[in-house]
């Protein structure tokens, strides 16, 4: 296997100390490569970059507008966010308005990634729950998903729900439609891992998953009634970006300033996926070493830097900052940069 | 530049997910090489890896012996310690024979690494000092010579001993000259760069850095008194291993099967060096990608395993483990493994 070129440098005093290798794919809705970088035909697992693509069914089915459920709380379902108190409150509300609470999560418990929020509920003698893992609006938008399917066939939610995450759950059956029918990759003969939440993800090569967010950039090619699905989510997440990610995180940053033009999201092992409606174009990428903050974000910034014209200044300074980024030791002194190569 | 061979795979499911690429050198103290993955001829940064060359002109010097340190501080002083209260203690207690303080130390403040010890200061409103550092017993040693020194020119200690971590401040330039000497490498054309804890790190091939561990081993081609003091470091490291990483940590772990057998260290970016008396070598390496506990340990548990002889049960164990990791999702589910490729 030929090695994917080199895309980041993290440089000291000027010097490269380290490199990240990876490959990135920009395609349009009739799957045309606008930009290849590396590999992009390899199968690679995008993780929580397809957060969006799953949520698909949950507003699709009716189950978002039966249980009433907010700009916020769609976000959340598209989220891997930072367990602050705002995010475990939203999951718990979704959760609420579906009848049920976390004891229906099976995404297990994690401290809250957002290090403000752990130390907090540290110094409060507080252990992290299901409402704190990442994944928990996600989870919560299966669980609701899941209500909607069991009132449909007259059994009662809490028993329906349970063992959602397992690959042949009648929810989890429809996510994985989903995204077999988004990317246009079958998924019968892909090779299949688990997830940090327990759910199953599904190696798709990296032009077929830039494809469903050109899709979802677009509204063409997608199954019916998910065009307007994607759109609502796309809306929810540029009216709440803060859910999607949180305090401080680049994705989170990123919608703020540039609202429905970018809809982003970061995957676990350096996955990265992106719609870019005002483009009509779906990007993607994976680096090789799973590095996300040093790697996948750089790489993302400098991308959109090339892509988006007619930038703002503070569009403009938020991706050259996050395209080139300070390193800071311990006293605070600048002792290198992570560069896009 | 060609790229370095992909030494280890995280895979998720049975598939490769992500790889870290890397190079590695094995040679002996008359400089031959034993064994050498992709370059090693590539100067990189050896960051922590090197702090026991470091640390050669405390005990060189008569400082450690005119202190009295004991085992526990000559390890600390070779540490990237955890910040555990035991390691913020001992950084403590040097100082103190030396007549000073943490006011002294010019490593900067970070939370403690060990993630009990962090939440427990957070717990109790606490905040962290330049003692939690992981680099604060290596500063309390240069204090100590420092302090040293300060009496043999009849000067104020803590007024000489004030910027030490500047290149060109007496301490710091007896510490580059022991790490000049030992790797037999030129430091005056190298590249330079600050290192976390604000002291000049600078860039030296692997094939150089693994000869200063074999000398380490051996004693052959040291310094006159380094060949001493370098037997010193090792069995005070073998004696208190606990001291040079902390609870759970690889280099700790390893130390306390192998004791003066295996000498080694970790240092950021990818970084390892090891001595290993029992065969005359010395081993350096670089993970390309700067990962450490992904990879970098990976590699130096698989390449232990192929170069120790007659390993008892327990040690083939430990290694085994460490060269073929299991990775758990939120839920405790083995979803994947680390493994050497």
């Amino acid at each position: 296997m030929t090695a994917n070129p080199v895309l980041v440098h993290a440089l000291r005093g000027g010097t490269v100390e380290s490199m990240h290798r990876g490959a990135l794919a920009v395609v349009d809705a009739t799957g045309a490569v606008h930009t290849a970088v590396g590999d992009i035909h390899r199968p690679v697992f995008p993780r929580s970059a397809v957060k969006l693509l799953q949520a698909l069914p949950l507003v699709a089915s009716g189950a978002a507008e039966r249980f009433g459920l907010t700009d916020a709380e769609l976000a959340l379902a598209c989220a891997s966010h930072g367990g602050e108190p705002r995010h475990a409150q939203t999951a718990a509300s979704m959760l609420a308005k579906a009848g049920l609470d976390a004891a229906a999560l099976e995404c297990g418990a994690h401290w809250p990634y957002h290090d403000g929020s752990l130390k907090a509920l540290a110094a409060a003698g507080g252990t992290p729950g299901a409402l704190h893992n990442n994944c928990s609006g996600k989870h919560a938008g299966f669980v609701c998903l899941g209500c909607l399917m069991a009132a449909g066939r007259g059994e009662d939610p809490r028993a329906f729900v349970r063992g959602y995450v397992q690959p042949e759950h009648p929810v989890m059956r429809e996510v994985t439609a989903s995204l077999a029918a988004s990317t246009g990759f079958d998924l019968n003969g892909a090779a299949r891992g688990t997830d940090g939440c327990s759910i199953p993800t599904y190696a798709i090569p990296l032009r077929q998953l830039a494809l469903a967010f050109a899709r979802v950039a677009t509204g063409t090619g997608l199954a019916s009634g998910h065009a307007a699905a994607a759109t609502r989510l796309r809306r929810a997440i540029a009216a709440a970006p803060y859910m999607v990610a949180g305090s401080g995180r680049l994705d989170s940053r990123l919608m703020a300033l540039f609202g429905d033009s970018v809809c982003c999201k970061v995957g676990a092992e350096g996955m990265y996926c992106a719609a870019l409606p005002q483009l009509g174009l779906g990007l993607a990428l994976k680096m090789d070493d799973g590095n996300n903050a040093r790697a996948a974000e750089v790489v993302l910034a400098a991308t959109l830097k090339r892509l988006l014209p007619a930038l703002s200044a503070e569009q403009q300074a938020l991706l050259d900052t996050a395209a080139d980024l300070p390193l800071l030791n311990w006293n605070g002194i600048e002792v290198g940069r992570l560069r896009a190569a």
